[in-house]
């Protein structure tokens, strides 16, 4: 199939070589390095090691540094046997070009020889080059081991086969190589990141903004988006249900206002016919609704993953949530309340994260869901957040699941818990689960509650009125009759129990 | 507290200010609207129902668009008697101006006046009212619903204390309001994004490139880096350890380069220090170190988001693991083995965000990794993708656990997996999970599987080859002494068995 290189020689080993290094280690691949640094071991070593631990998190499947490395005392010792020879060293022409004529001369003459530059262009970069059919620009993003993008391109020398086998490597170590079909200095990314740059340095230039507050007009808002969608998906959703004609008949005259410091290229009916066409091409078909599902699954997902580290805008969706529960006034038990029949208090929906690759929810979802029956029950017998501050809770120490239905992405569900047993100190459970359209039980889960001083990090009775509540629900409960499915053993017959 | 608005009044109703009525209604805040369009009324309802299905995922809180909302027939009865009114007209001066009148004449006189313009002047939009100092510029971004940042600013007239007030209210309805000090065409946001939308144009204007490509120079690089941090800290990190001025001594003259059409100020002295002592700043103390690593931990997280969905670099990274798999060639149960113990076929670690607010892996985490031993067994006796594919697969009907002891984020953890019965239908196993550093026992899961004809959605026999191989080891297991903790029902006190 595919022949990866067998050995990668990078040379420059800053933040983007060795960004490059943990990239091919992942694959298998070894690498040699050299950097005039004497500093440079010790940083890839820090570099690798955030590198597997970024991995690790992010996949199940295993991830090893398989490849081993080694650096070299100069460019000929490192370059010797490489089949991919990476030039990262600082984004001077004359020092790049230097150095890979350096390069070109030592290696093998069908080593692949690849730059990082920035936007250098390749045609300049292999001009001195006794071999320029076997020379590229493979300029990566930073860091280099999590980003998958590679603007890839050759100058007028570059043999087009050459920038195939490229193209199908950087693929095969987990990159996204774009190709480029035309030299411009800077490329493409780092000419849309430099014109935000530019414009951000005038604007503190002219005091009008500090860093932090442009950084924050990106992160709340526009930087979210980026994640998903480029300007021209973003704008075209920005149109509503008429599209990108819509967004340019509402927005194109902006572009002559003093918007930005760039003047715009004039909005000709060609241009404009032009940009609608991509557009159209980009969507491939697909309704304005359609995409904006995407992205709104997308955002929330990331907005999400955003809360988990406290960060950004998931930092302001946590301290809202606290406003959400407030608005629906928390349930909790009443004297008027009806204990004759199981509680009824958490619903929700099937959501698409927790759907496996069958389209039916994934087995942990199901103790998730029970999870959340048992915090229902725990707020509504009056164990609130100051009680759990305060060092009491209650901790699950035994669960019996018996999963009965599959449930698919979308499906609302609601949960009925009733109390089995109480005593000071523990809660023997059983909780149902249904979906809401036709009352079908999915699954049933039997647990055992502990309440734990959990500084001490031991069982204690609970406080006296939340052991009031649950004697009251347990009493009503124990008239009811007794539940199919609980009190069994894994493997049981069903019949004998539920007859 | 804080007072929200009882009555909001949403002067335009298209793309921004439905937005807004999701934003208003969510908070439980009554909405009035008047757009002249007669397709404004159903866009909405679409909306609305977009705005809660993505929060009925974003939380677990309950989310109800609680407040009530009806079209009003002209201005004058949209705001009679609102307490704040937006205006989301397009984006047209004399329109806004006119519109702004007419608000300004019907509202009441202590309601907020706020516009929605992504940046004409608050200073002009002002200029012909008659209360212009409860007028300002609240700035959303689209999807209003989801993305927290809304700029904030007045104009000359402006009264600050209605800032303040407006500033507390944004911010109670989940928002992140960025409050400028400085009237600029286009403010923060909408200038950063036309300096590369501008650059964009031109790309395309000239041939460059098409509308595809630079949407995915943004969306597989640079815009993975904004959702989680600006372009100043995105730079101070390109430095290295050496921070911003290192950065701007390798990147500073490429600010003279062709990298954009954009001319960028001269880099002198007073404005690197500026830059420097902005960014230190905003850095707080926190080391480099510290801040790739909260970049790397939100990274992991927003690529994982994005493969939930299968789209863009999420995409690449499952396609990438299929080939971590294959690279460590998976295990499956070969004729040298040996079976005199329980199987030990998966390890992992602890993530960050199985860890709830107590710093201990969360209940239903417990289940997931039993899962996965459960899916390294199925690989192990041959189940692959194929056979799945095929039609067959096992089921998990019922599972038995013992939650034994907490455990916390970064541990690395092991299972061991054994066979208590196998039939040609039938798996009934016992797993352990363990700590590594210590071998302590964390929780052990009972369960049983059922082998299932999936497009049948019934029992059948595995395939010869499975059978056997399990076969093979439940005879070996069989051999073990029986485990402590199965056969147990929920509650069974522990001394009977383990005795």
């Amino acid at each position: 199939m595919l022949a990866l290189p067998g050995k990668a020689a990078l040379i420059g080993c800053g933040v983007i070589g060795a960004g490059w290094a943990a990239r091919f280690l992942l694959s298998g691949i070894d690498v040699t390095l050299h950097d005039p640094d004497p500093e440079a071991p010790r940083r890839l070593d820090l570099l690798l090691e955030r590198a597997e631990r970024a991995w690790r998190r992010l996949t199940l499947a295993p991830v090893r540094l398989h490849g081993s490395f080694r650096f070299a005392a100069n460019i000929e010792e490192a370059v010797a046997d490489a089949d991919w020879v990476q030039e990262s060293v600082p984004e001077r022409e004359d020092l790049k070009r230097a150095t890979l004529a350096a390069i070109d001369a030592a290696a093998p003459p069908e080593a692949i020889l690849a730059s990082s530059t920035s936007g250098l262009l390749p045609s300049r970069l292999q001009e001195g080059l006794a071999r320029p059919g076997r020379f590229l620009v493979a300029h990566p993003f930073n860091p280099v081991y999590l980003l998958p993008l590679v603007e890839l391109l050759g100058g007028r020398r570059t043999d087009p086969a050459v920038l195939e086998r490229a193209e199908r490597i950087l693929s095969a170590l987990g990159m996204h190589p774009l190709r480029l079909h035309h030299e411009i200095d800077g490329f493409l990314a780092d000419r849309l990141m430099e014109a935000l740059w530019r414009e951000a340095l005038h604007l503190v230039n002219d005091d009008i903004a500090t860093a932090e507050q442009i950084d924050r007009a990106i992160i709340y808002g526009p930087g979210l988006r980026w994640a998903i969608k480029g300007t021209f998906q973003v704008f075209r959703l920005g149109g509503g249900e008429a599209g990108m004609r819509h967004f340019l008949a509402q927005f194109g005259p902006a572009l002559e206002l003093p918007w930005s410091k760039l003047r715009a290229p004039e909005l000709t009916p060609d241009l404009l016919e032009k940009i609608v066409a991509q557009s159209d091409a980009q969507a491939g078909g697909r309704s304005v609704r359609e995409l904006e599902e995407l992205r709104d699954d997308c955002l929330v997902s990331v907005l999400l993953a955003l809360k988990q580290h406290g960060h950004g805008a998931g930092a302001e969706l946590a301290a809202f949530e606290e406003r959400l529960y407030a608005l629906s006034h928390r349930r909790s038990l009443r004297e008027e309340d009806d204990l004759d029949r199981p509680l009824r208090l958490h619903e929700t929906r099937v959501q698409p994260e927790w759907v496996d690759y069958n389209g039916h929810m994934t087995e942990s979802r199901y103790l998730q869901l029970f999870g959340d029956a048992t915090d229902a029950l725990l707020r509504y017998i009056g164990v609130d957040r100051a009680y759990v501050d305060a060092g009491y809770s209650y901790y699950t120490v035994e669960t019996h699941i018996m999963h009965l239905r599959e449930v698919a992405s979308g499906e609302p569900l609601y949960l009925t818990t009733r109390l089995l047993a109480v005593d000071d100190k523990r809660v023997h459970l059983f909780h149902e689960m249904f979906r809401s359209r036709d009352e079908l039980r999915l699954a049933t889960a039997e647990q055992m509650l502990l309440h734990v001083d959990t500084r001490a990090g031991r069982a204690c009775p609970a406080r006296e009125d939340i052991a009031g509540r649950l004697r009251r629900i347990g009493e009503a409960h124990a008239r009811l009759p007794p539940p199919d499915l609980a009190g069994r053993r894994v493997g049981e017959p069903r019949a004998r129990r539920s007859a």
